[in-house]
């Protein structure tokens, strides 16, 4: 094709997608069908009651099918503040709020206020593939930091990252893929690291309501004390997603945390992309807030018990390595003399099992990593129940002890 | 603030948002409420009908929560690429149509496609300002083609604009904000040049329901032939919004029609921005397709009739000069001796309007413009009824008489 922008074309097709077509044509025993842990969605759609206070939003608000303000809808601004306040033991106001349509969009919004193209972005790894293909299109630099076996970034060897056009650091925690959480510790250092060195940090906090060390937003105990800081939009910019929360994937609502000043120029991008954020999809995410903490409180205990499931399903198989577990994810080496692009493949015919390569989460080899990427694997186990973990490790006993 | 993008940070902000601090504040007279004439949006939601069918699709269609395929859900796609094809007398098939969250996100995944940061796009003036501020953010440069009394470009005039950084030309028909329906003539003869020229030829159709010439989707005859070119993917990038014809803009559903090898690049950045469209309001706007052509026949005849009102009103009021008048739109020079942008302000205080100065779409003086951005307002008819714009006559030709 003639008159392609070469860094979009360069840029990598969606893993999701790509891992997709794996299984289009292949044909599962039936007593073998495909359990599929590739991506991070919740299967099931939200709540009945949730869905009924929206059907009625439908029908009664004429307000909710029209334009709204591009930052979203005061009250859910305010809402977040209010709730993000309490349970970070800081102080968010409203107009440091912003609504998005998904938290891919707070993040493209948050990286648009910072770098042009030929600018840098820190990015641990391995590292949230949409982060990095948005920084491909931008033609935006990807400065990788390696994590150690942990998967914990470390601002030590960041700091050493940092040239002059170094634009900001990336943070996910809980982590995609890694499913490691970062001690606040962790955090704050990256944030002294930024501040000192005029960084911004950007922390996604997607999977934030499934940390097993709080149970926001409850507000027992922050995850990170960022908040406290009353400086703290000077450095920090926060990503968040209702997706994970509410199960309100196909309603593409998220959050941005920034500084007033920030959010202006965030608006300007928001208005040019989307005009606005749907309205039901924020209308949805509101009543999820008001009404739905104890039925989030149900989820995460169940989160947590499919990561117990994971834990222990692995302690049973010690030719595997557990590298991280948490979030939504399981993060694991594989016993195989093969690369994880081959062992994933493989584990579609053999085991009816669709789980992603590491190499979607780089730095492949030849992209200059350790050899890492073509070790691992990610478990999206949150798309299965108990039940389909057991199936998970039957399924793997067979391949370990039988061979792929 | 420290750690800014200069190119977004030069980009101007959102003009209706800055026209509506203009009203901020003021106090209107009793008798004499605000007609806001500023955006080009319907004031009220969509039909009954519509919206019972969606509370019942909330209730029972689960997969309208959780995410869908980027590129949209298939019986969308199928059903634009079938109503278009009889519309158009051409072959849309269904590869060839993406749906996006909005006009504005077709037009910036269309944009992404083609340029980077030092690349250039031909833009009629005046322009669409969310055109503009998309291009300003990106860094890609604005080529403006100036267009006569009529407010028609013309292609001889754009083949002396190209140079070897051009992609794209970029049309809007019938046109935001000049009102005018492009002739077909006038469109084929853009996209010889642009597929002479190697170049992508953008036509944003977002008022396309409401062309005086057609009666879309029932099919009579088409706006323009480019859809009749059996190799149309080679160079037509054709937009559409679904916010318009079934007063759904709240819902943030467009559509994309390309070749496919683009549309793979724009579902790698669709994927990165958003993931999908969201699911209910792509089920709003294949429900209106199937539902409600009748209904939307009589919104146009309505719009229409609005439309009528506005030039018998304009006769009546020889100071000004209609240049078009069509789509939502009515653009005007205006009669005082003043800048446009100072004129529009004095009309929220003295007439009560809300109107947009032709400052907003370009180019001003400063901007190397011919001076019709100053002299010149839009007026955004379609927010208005009958009553409405009797009232607006009322007070226009009080101003006209008495001075601003």
């Amino acid at each position: 094709m003639r008159n392609l922008n070469p860094d979009l074309a360069a840029t990598l097709s969606p893993p999701v997608m790509e891992a997709r077509q794996w299984v289009e044509g292949v044909s599962f025993p039936p007593d073998r069908p495909l359990l599929n842990l590739s991506q991070a969605a919740p299967a099931d759609p939200p709540p009945v009651a949730l869905r009924q206070a929206l059907a009625d939003i439908v029908l009664r608000d004429a307000s909710a099918h029209l334009y709204g303000p591009v930052l979203g809808i005061p009250e859910l601004r305010a809402r977040v503040a209010s709730d993000w306040s309490r349970a970070y033991g800081g102080r968010i106001a409203p107009d440091q709020v912003a609504i998005t349509s998904g938290c891919n969009q707070a993040f493209t919004a948050a990286i648009a206020t910072l770098a042009v193209r030929g600018d840098n972005v820190i990015l641990p790894a391995p590292w949230y593939f949409n982060h990095r293909m948005w920084l491909d299109m931008q033609g935006i630099g990807i400065r990788v930091l390696e994590t150690g076996p942990d998967l914990l970034p470390n601002a030590e060897a960041a700091a050493a990252l940092v040239d002059d056009r170094t634009r900001a650091i990336v943070l996910v925690s809980p982590n995609n893929p890694g499913g490691v959480e970062y001690p606040a510790e962790t955090l704050s250092a990256f944030r002294d690291l930024a501040r000192s060195r005029g960084l911004a940090l950007i922390v996604d906090e997607t999977y934030r309501d499934f940390d097993s060390r709080t149970a926001m937003p409850g507000g027992h105990s922050a995850p990170h004390d960022l908040f406290a800081d009353p400086d703290w939009d000077d450095t920090l910019i926060q990503l968040y997603s209702f997706s994970k929360a509410y199960r309100l994937t196909g309603h593409r609502v998220g959050a941005i945390c920034a500084s007033p000043a920030r959010l202006a120029q965030v608006e300007k991008w928001l208005d040019t992309v989307t005009i606005c954020p749907n309205g039901l999809g924020q209308r949805a995410a509101l009543w999820g807030m008001e009404n739905l903490s104890d039925w989030l409180a149900g989820e995460r205990a169940e989160i947590l018990a499919r990561r117990a499931a994971m834990e222990q399903g692995f302690a049973s198989l010690p030719q595997w390595q557990v590298l991280g577990c948490g979030a939504y994810f399981a993060y694991v080496a594989h016993p195989f003399a093969l690369e994880s692009d081959a062992v994933a493949r493989r584990l579609v015919r053999k085991a009816s099992l669709l789980l992603l390569p590491g190499t979607m989460f780089g730095p492949t080899r030849a992209e200059g990593g350790s050899g890492r990427a073509e070790a691992t694997l990610r478990i999206a186990y949150a798309n299965a129940d108990l039940a389909g973990i057991a199936t998970l490790f039957d399924r793997l006993a067979r391949v370990t002890y039988r061979g792929l």
